[in-house]
């Protein structure tokens, strides 16, 4: 299901709202798993740095988990995530109250995942974005794949695809090259 | 020991109970000690959804591990894996132990392993598997060695090749994709 | 802007004043959150070394992070790093404050970045170096870029750079290879 | 001063006591810092595994290490470790006391090193090995470069390296095999 290029931009230049699973697209798919019951996550900095780009465009982003822990609150909070939504069992059920929120519709969407559970969000969207260590039905799911890993900068690439068909990247990024 | 794709097809159908080792199994091999006499371990979101489609499917799971730790207690919790023995010092004995409880036949039970302690149930099982780090005795003692790494999906490799070879692999992932 | 090799010698033989972004330059760019709103980061042996020889040939160092942690604090006391300024959000003013207590002029100060936050210091300093998993826009930026990763000893090689432009490397080991 | 193999077999055969660097050796170099003052490192359960053949064919080891944790005392003592030396600065005497303690002459002693600090060692043992990731300058000083990094099974490498040359392997796993 990839794309041509131009359809590709046709459809990253409507996104009004980014969606994204947690574990294995924010990080790395890798949970330590701590004696209190919470659990640690790696996030990556360049990840953040892209949402901040993101929301300084105007976009909304938010975060659809099947687990829970202290971890994903704090960096949707630190990221200011418009929805951070954890312990999701039913991930449509979820995706349908977040974009009723935001008022935006599926094709004003994109969303990023890794695994089975994602997919029925994906096969939604305006977007639908795998991680390239995406397992392989996500991956055959999805508009694009990107070229990084997750946890290695795949969110950075995607915000970049986004406000590049935008036409909002390098208005975006003007005043870090003076 | 490697196996013609049709022999190996044939064990992995007969397949009614997993056991794994855990360290370099189900994490990258890598211990964190704490200060407190536990230990961190990192577990990979991917494995943890195939063992979960196992279990949909009706099959049984166990982790043997010769280390002991809180993490491996709440991942085998967390995951509802039906055997976790932990300090196992002679994994032969409580193999044993588990085959006779579970009711099942060592030609019912795959293994995977990583070094030389999982070898002696890797000759015994229906279905012995070697993760792609494995150390070289291990991986000669393996009907299958996984192409990914342990910690970065191995075991999700293995639930899916048992239950393609189940014939249940579609009927399992059909909600997903719809 | 990557320069030929005698100017990039040139440009290295004169600093007096390593600055460096910490997330993505001294880590790998993963950011571990913590319950108690910390956060922990992972560093490399090989960067602490080559940093402890700097300051034997008496250059001095500086951290200039946007982000703001315990590990941060601890690093650059361990290293007994001269500058340690977290939570920075304007980098450029910091750098400024930093060269005038340092008395060091723009050409005497190296700096090592990995994004966009890090350009506008890297456009004004004598050599300006991208880790070689920065984001291209902090590549195109760099007079040199790094062949190893933030985390896996970049700062390292950049200490050695700096050392052997100025022929102090082979007086520095000396006492080692006895 | 890589070694022909009949060599490198030759002065491996006479090793009665193996010496590593925990930093970089046993780890892959990274430290995660704490808030307490104390610090996390993460240790392979291959190389464990293979200290403890070594053990079990009555070879002993230790380590040295310049920097202290409370993680480095008990991975030291889990692996029943003999020499377990921290907050070593000057590794030369502490090797010179490990040596007469152990009643080993340097010629019967193997060292595994990774940056500069560990040379004057590597100059002085029968067997002077460095991690595949080690620094140039070290991996010049060596004897024999491990095809594995440290922290993926590069002290396992060594401690089979070894007990294959002293005959000892086969003999050692036959258990294992059964």
């Amino acid at each position: 299901m990839k794309l041509e290029p131009a359809d590709l931009q046709k459809r990253a230049a409507r996104i009004r709202l980014l969606l994204m699973d947690c574990d294995g697209v924010l990080t790395d798919g890798r949970v330590w798993l701590m004696n209190d019951g919470d659990e640690h996550k790696a996030f990556n900095v360049h990840d953040g740095q892209g949402i901040a780009l993101l929301h300084r465009a105007g976009l909304k982003t938010g975060l659809i988990s099947g687990r829970s822990s202290s971890a994903i609150e704090r960096r949707g909070h630190e990221l200011q995530i418009d929805y951070v939504r954890q312990s999701v069992s039913e991930k449509l059920k979820t995706f349908d109250e977040v974009l009723s929120d935001a008022g935006v519709s599926t094709s004003e969407c994109a969303y990023v995942g890794d695994d089975l559970a994602d997919i029925s969000i994906m096969r939604r969207v305006g977007l639908a974005i795998a991680v390239a260590n995406a397992v392989d039905e996500t991956r055959n799911a999805a508009h694009y794949i990107t070229s990084l890993d997750s946890g290695k900068g795949a969110v950075r690439e995607v915000c970049e695809l986004i406000l590049k068909a935008q036409g909002r990247w390098d208005e975006l990024i003007r005043k870090y090259l003076e």
